[in-house]
């Protein structure tokens, strides 16, 4: 039995509420097949992301129990029950978070796709970039959705409608994307960050640079937390700078670290009637003092979006671009159809953060 | 007391569920107190599209009772208990429908914006184009945030993911809204209408033209209804035609009778899954056989949004083009603060849907 002989990676169905992303999509399955592996996919794994069994199958999937694999792809981050059907030296592969003492115990390989280092080589593997991507996209399409009026500037026989003003606050790759898809509709655009080396990066989507005068350059990429006095300072100059603007996008995290708030409640009181706040920080506490996590809220006659898991709500493509990032690095933990971790490379070193104990 | 002289506009606050538009911004009140108008705004008139009652009093309003007032501005048309509040003699401004006996029994001027005629003289008061704009922009926006993947084509490290293919059925201003919209986005944009004189508008908003073979021009600049034979020739052709699409957009309707259905649960059935239908005559029993109208439903895994009141979902800028439509009109019924109601003029003669016996 030929079959038997390839290593099998397994596609649960994500658990989590509201999660509709899966770890691997068909068309990459049918990449993986090519490489030499099998693919389990348990019933219904893409039916959040509204991907058939049947698309599956006939990309060269089976149907299965994905938790008997020696290898498991995630999105979320196991629950308890879940880890408890992994066996012994599996390969999980997941945005595991920070809390992987389960999985330690477990005796599992676990690879954090959050983990995967910011370096050149990794570019293909980097999910945290691919689903900020959606994220900021989504976001400036929640901003048209919330705000009473247009983003392009419209002309009809009754007269003209001026373009909106969007400021999008965080320079990283979703608050580019945001810019970026803003500008497309024909919004006018102005983009913030403590980094000023983002500034040409702002500037080549389309948008104005908005300096207030603090910096704040951290390693691997990600800005540092600010002195307190910088942060008071900060949030005075931004209080006056987001009055003027009619979508206020903010994307503003420190990692493992509670968001910065950034608009307070006086800032969204002053802004004009009918504008919008996306807070993209939700999930760490929100960068405008108002937000409500997972809610649309109105405050002083101002929408303030706080989504959660933004990326699950454009489920194919966000599982897409997460399934080409594993694949990537499977690619790096597999070699001619077996496993081969490699400890001595440094991007297996990284993001490996649970380690069967050999 | 010089006050009393000015004919006064009263502006209700609308009292259809999900109705957040108002007939009057208080941009537009500032240019009827200019010519020489008072205007009485029901507290709270504002409140759906977040407009506060103090920037109608900025504006120059009062606040108050409107239905006491000369001329009566509205969006919707009024219920039963909001007719009866009407004085004999009340000049009614609004989408007041069909359903204009109540009105007549009423003893009310009733002027309809939907009977408007479509000359080039009446442009400015065309409210039905100036809100097919605003749900022409949001139909392509709810077809973004339905679909599973992004408009726009994108390019990641991890590999590139190509653009949407949009499709929009009846290229009026809607369609062409539509059309302008999803390609500003980024998305590869076709267009289709009966009408063929309107292939140069759909190439003009960056769309590809789609001929069917099928024509049917009819008056007023909208389109005749088709044959049994033409029905069924253009279903067929349509059917083949969508599923190479991720979202179709259909806006036919034709006025005073029932929606065609352009889409077929068999051609939905052939769609790609994770694709979007939105059906814009919801209202009028749907372009699409499986829409519910108000609702986003999924069938065969592509998601069929049938909305309805689109345009109160951009309050602001939806009530401010309202509003500019009905001020057009206003200058045509007013001369010098005094109500002049000349039936002989073409524009007054069609709007007017009820008189007052004299």
């Amino acid at each position: 039995m030929a079959e038997t002989q390839n290593i099998a990676v397994g596609v649960p169905r994500e658990s989590a509420p509201g999660e509709r992303r899966v770890a691997l999509v068909p068309k990459v399955v049918g990449r993986l097949r090519a490489a030499g592996l099998d693919v389990v996919v348990e019933p219904g794994a893409g039916g959040g992301a509204l991907m058939s069994d049947w698309l599956y199958e006939e990309a060269g999937a089976t149907l299965g129990d994905p938790w008997a694999c020696e290898i498991v792809v995630k999105v979320a981050a196991p629950t308890p029950d879940e880890i408890h059907r992994l066996k012994p030296g599996t390969v999980l592969i997941g945005f595991l978070g920070t809390d992987v003492e389960a999985l330690s115990t477990a005796d599992v390989h676990g690879f954090a796709m959050e983990a995967i280092p910011r370096i050149s080589r990794a570019q293909s593997m980097d999910a945290l970039s691919s689903q900020s991507s959606v994220a900021g996209y989504l976001a400036a399409l929640l901003g048209a959705q919330h705000l009473t009026r247009f983003y392009p500037m419209l002309t009809t026989a009754a007269g003209t409608v001026p373009p909106a003003k969007v400021l999008v606050l965080g320079a990283g790759v979703a608050g580019l994307q945001a810019l970026a898809t803003a500008r497309r509709l024909g919004a006018q655009t102005t983009g913030y960050d403590v980094r000023p080396e983002v500034a040409e990066q702002v500037r080549s989507v389309g948008a104005k640079w908005l300096d207030l005068g603090i910096e704040a350059i951290g390693e691997g990429g990600y800005a540092r937390a600010l002195t307190d006095e910088e942060r008071a300072e900060q949030v005075r100059r931004l209080n006056e700078a987001v009055i003027g603007y009619d979508v206020v996008i903010t994307t503003a995290q420190v990692p493992g670290r509670k968001a910065p708030v950034l608009v307070t409640g006086d800032s969204v009181t002053a802004m004009r009637a009918g504008s919008v706040v996306v807070d993209l920080a939700g999930e760490s506490g929100g960068n405008c003092e108002l937000s409500v996590p997972g809610e649309a809220v109105v405050r002083h006659d101002v929408t303030i979006v706080a989504p959660l898991n933004l990326p699950a709500g454009m489920p194919e493509h966000a599982s897409e671009l997460y399934a080409r990032n594993v694949q990537a690095l499977l690619e790096l933990l597999v070699d001619q159809g077996k496993l081969r971790l490699d400890f001595s490379d440094e991007i297996v070193a990284a993001a490996c953060v649970t380690r069967k104990e050999s």
